[in-house]
């Protein structure tokens, strides 16, 4: 891991763009953590998901999220996802994009074999990588345990849940399509979770969210469900939402 | 309304136990209310639901949800339920309960009938009560507007924020039966809502409830739900709906 760039947003926070990875395949990565560089006790961190949309586009809203998690006394890190932003594409993963549009303007129901072709392989890529990025991360001064994860792709958080040990608790955001494998996979996850449901959210399948919400193993599960589409989570449920890791992690 | 008793729990909370009525049917009621007698501004007020269990029953729970609220910078008032505690009995709903239980142990689905009969007649008296109460309670010094509802039986609280226009927020708990008319009702509501529901309560209808919070025409309206059964609402879900009465009270 290198830093790249470096830059303070303001006196409280410290902004730094890095590269993970030494192959062709580098991985462009995001660290903020307090401003105040003082030797003191070793931060949590929060691992901000992310939708596949590229860093460059989704930065207004993930360093809204991570003045909020420096603010409560985290460190906050996000990485580009695999096939997103300026990395190689996923060719499956972009012909399962068309035949879902395609699917969804002639009004047919969206087959499971079209929504796994789409999620299984991000999911499969991506969660190595946040994995090693962890690994990368954990070992910066300043920078210690527990660590939660929050929002993005609800099966990379669901994946990561039951494979990664360091992740202690997790905000998933109900907000995309599922997999059958996922819901198996649920069962397994035994972390405390704070699961977002926008209610009216137009991509989104309620029912499937609910199912999942339902299967997820976890003792300390809630569901929060709000008004308003896909992008539209009220600032109260944020707020929420920084609560419960606040709670887990700190 | 004439006060019938007066002790202060500490330096911050004056209990005061109260009749409403002046008929042979006459109501009990609970006020607490901020320790510090001083005319500041007039205090918000929170009306306390509960299960038609009797208030003496309920008391430990209602002081503790009114602890919360009077530390939150609200007044707090309940009032015994239409056949519970010391007040005289509902025949028919007495009746319905019977017919319930035997159709639970039996296995046999619960009809319609039966919901309605034992929900319509409570929700039919007790929402007038609320409401003289109400009037009763907001002609005191030192408490004003606006009202929030918290708690009880989900169809009285669905009516009393269809048709009492001094209520402005409620926190309502998906915690019982729900007769077919309430359905329609609750497209009427308009206020904000917090509805809790315990994902796993075994008296109630998850699906029901879920129907019943998509049915409130409420444009804010926030499901929260969480593990455990009827009474184990977790500490941090009372935490969550106190904010909510806050920030629509406050």
């Amino acid at each position: 891991m290198r830093f790249t760039s470096e830059q303070r947003l303001d006196d409280t926070i410290l902004e730094r763009e890095f590269i993970l990875g030494e192959t062709l395949d580098e991985i462009p990565g995001i660290l903020w953590t307090p401003g105040s560089a003082s030797a003191s006790a070793p931060t949590p961190l929060i691992l901000l998901g992310h939708p596949p949309l590229g860093l460059r586009k989704m930065y207004p809203r993930l360093v809204g999220r991570a003045r909020q998690a420096v603010a409560d006394g985290f460190a906050a890190a996000t990485i580009e996802l695999p096939g997103s932003g300026d990395r190689p594409r996923l060719a499956a993963v972009d012909q399962a994009r068309a035949d879902l549009r395609r699917a969804m303007e002639a009004g047919e129901p969206v087959g499971d074999e079209i929504v796994d072709a789409l999620v299984l392989p991000l999911v499969e890529q991506a969660v190595p990588e946040w994995r090693a990025a962890l690994d990368a991360l954990l070992a910066l001064p300043g920078i210690g345990g527990p660590v939660g994860y929050s929002g993005g792709v609800i099966s990379i958080g669901t994946r990561l849940a039951v494979v990664e040990p360091r992740v202690t608790a997790a905000v998933l955001f109900a907000g995309s399509l599922v997999p059958r494998a996922v819901f198996e996979e649920a069962r397994q996850v035994t972390i405390p979770l704070h699961v977002l449901l926008q209610w009216d959210d137009e991509g989104n399948d309620r029912q499937a969210a609910l199912d999942l919400f339902d299967a997820f193993g976890s003792k300390e599960k809630t569901l929060q469900a709000n008004m308003g589409g896909h992008t539209g989570v009220p600032q109260f449920a944020g707020d929420d939402a920084a609560r419960f890791l606040t709670r887990h992690l700190s």
